[in-house]
């Protein structure tokens, strides 16, 4: 079974870099069997042409290496924090994608402008704070778990798939690795396009309705998308 | 003859992602058999990778499905009003595609600058109003056609063959699918360099002689370009 | 020699395609055989796809069809004014080009910021004055050339090889369709770096000894730049 | 050995262009043989596409040719100051990349806005000043190579391994001609990203704590980034 959860967070990495959303080895992808409590991550700075599913690293919720001869992606601890505070996500994706990673750098979130982002993200996706020295000085990747937590105090991790950390770029989750990547790929065209969209009209807005409207229609107990 | 029509729609849905319109699902095109009143549309929310001819959905134009054992795309009650309310038109076609959608989110008008878009649509390319609580809270799909028929009050849907529907993103129309696919790359290119257009010069304008002569050389009954 | 010139030319309006600067059939490539005073140019709205070298049409300074079957491009006479009034060239392109329109939508010169605009072009690439209507509503191609070669009237052709037709786009030139095309493929990407550069800083200059000293490097008597 | 130089500097030529930072023969890599103080390096203006790898042209640091029948890249003087002036490095790229040389062009240094930065560049990319006209007029490319060695006088080369050449572009390095593409790649994506981020928001920063965690996560002596 571990075989095939490697498959999943080897083919998920892959997917990152063929949807554009990862340059050399900037990003990760993992996924979590939840009985054993394991997760299965990319391994630390390896060149994803050479990258092997069984090079995929399995680790357990304190972080010690169950299985695997590489050393774990260095966002690692990010990636159990999410695991441990979010109980319904099995995959979580992370990548410098371009835009999202602009909007992470200004500091803003990004606003609901349009029915495309309504469709995955039942409200603006949120930049976190920025992390005191003491954070960053620390266990700097298991604090950035926590700043990541934090934001969704008031937000629903469920209804918001994903995130931006304040001067470095996003996360995002789901049920799988797939899953959490198709978001990744959402998150990048919503923060395109919501650029761009400010610079044609700084002050447009989006009514309330027609948010609740698409989320629901896709999301909601009534939805009525697909097959 | 539904067999050539369900390829033709076929066709024109892989033809909106080939041309970088459509990520995912996030499109649908259709085309209507005028004398059975019977409309071809894509079914609701299939992976396009795995769609084939025979996965396309026939419905009457009251929204029952004639043929086909998949539901037909969510959209499909505003492709019905457009059919309703535009005899002439065959196809259409509707994306989130990058450039047309942020205009749409924006809530503007996409300006007629340049011949590019003189030669393809005889005025700016309207954006509807914003749609009311109720509108959307009721039968929304076939309200969004509403809103966009209203746009067309004092604008001729033959010569402005699409429109941004508020928040949401480009339709387009013409004579058939591929008529109407064209139009939604076109858009998106006139969207695009409308954009960078007034980055540069946000005073520009352009003559009504010069974008007449360009419409009527392509569209006008005198019309020389072609062969 | 014809068909040597037909397969150059049909050459040319293919690689605009390769290189991104034509979308369907949005451009064209011409050549010129000087001694029989012969212009051979791509034909009308045709397919880029179906076109096939013995498609290209042949026609002579008056405009008038000296061999082929299908009506040459819209624009000839404009190609036929250019190579009237610039006796040194021998190929000119035409494109829709996604920057250099947004340019001449805007109708702003490009100006020269670096170094890779100096090395092909000596100055600023200037756009045309805007078009009286008498000019538009009468032989309107013809006059497109017009307003190109007055444009010139204190710019060399020879240093400047394209200009920007206002509110329309870029024609290029030079000793042959191929160069026409690098030409084009040039602008372009000059036109997207103006356009980013003045986003960052609206008020950057550059020093004219800069401008001299490239230009002279690849194209001066004393050019040392190449084999 | 040569050869081996002359294969890897071939390889990174080819890169530059694969990467997308270079049109036509708008850039050039080299490397050097510490030992026998001889440089590789491309030919001047010759056609990627023909380019062998027995084309590279080997120059010592007086500039003379010690082998090879093509001239050396007209940029080689620039790469000689650098390799005098920089012990340590072994490689060096230069390219016209779109968004570094609009930066270039700006005249801006790029700030440092977020972790991908931090992660390769230990400080803000800086830009050169403007070159005074007998620079320009005198042995021009030696000339280029001085600007930039000053720009260094109070920057550190091996943490900040690039720098733009005002209104020209970017130049790279590193420990080879590979490692010098890389930083090529890095340097442009980051100058797109940091254009993108100002427009969002131009009042944005980033903390001194996050800068200097990920440069020593990655490059300082406890690095733990990688195998």
């Amino acid at each position: 079974m571990l075989n095939e959860l490697k498959e999943k967070v080897y083919r998920a990495n892959l997917d990152l870099v063929e949807y554009g959303l990862v340059l050399f080895t900037f990003g990760n992808a993992s996924c979590i069997d939840r009985e054993k409590g394991w997760i299965v991550i990319k391994p630390s700075g390896v060149d994803y042409g050479r990258m092997k599913p069984r090079d995929m690293v399995v680790v357990d919720l304190e972080g010690n290496v169950v299985e695997g001869r590489l050393k774990p992606s260095t966002d690692t601890p990010t990636h159990i924090e999410l695991y441990r505070a979010f109980p319904k996500i099995g995959g979580i994706a992370h990548t410098h994608s371009t835009y999202a990673t602009a909007w992470a750098q200004a500091g803003r979130n990004i606003p609901i402008l349009g029915t495309t982002h309504a469709d995955h993200f039942a409200q603006p996706i949120p930049c976190t704070a920025v992390m005191a020295p003491e954070e960053v000085e620390g266990d700097y990747e298991k604090q950035t778990g926590g700043v990541i937590i934090r934001t969704f105090n008031d937000i629903s991790y469920e209804h918001v798939p994903g995130v931006l950390v304040r001067n470095h770029g996003p996360f995002t989750w789901g049920k799988d690795p797939e899953d959490a990547v198709y978001n990744s790929v959402i998150l990048e065209e919503l923060a395109r396009m919501a650029c761009l969209t400010l610079a044609i009209n700084p002050e447009t807005t989006m009514n309330k309705a027609l948010i609740r409207r698409h989320y629901e229609r896709k999301h909601g107990k009534d939805a009525y998308y697909g097959q």
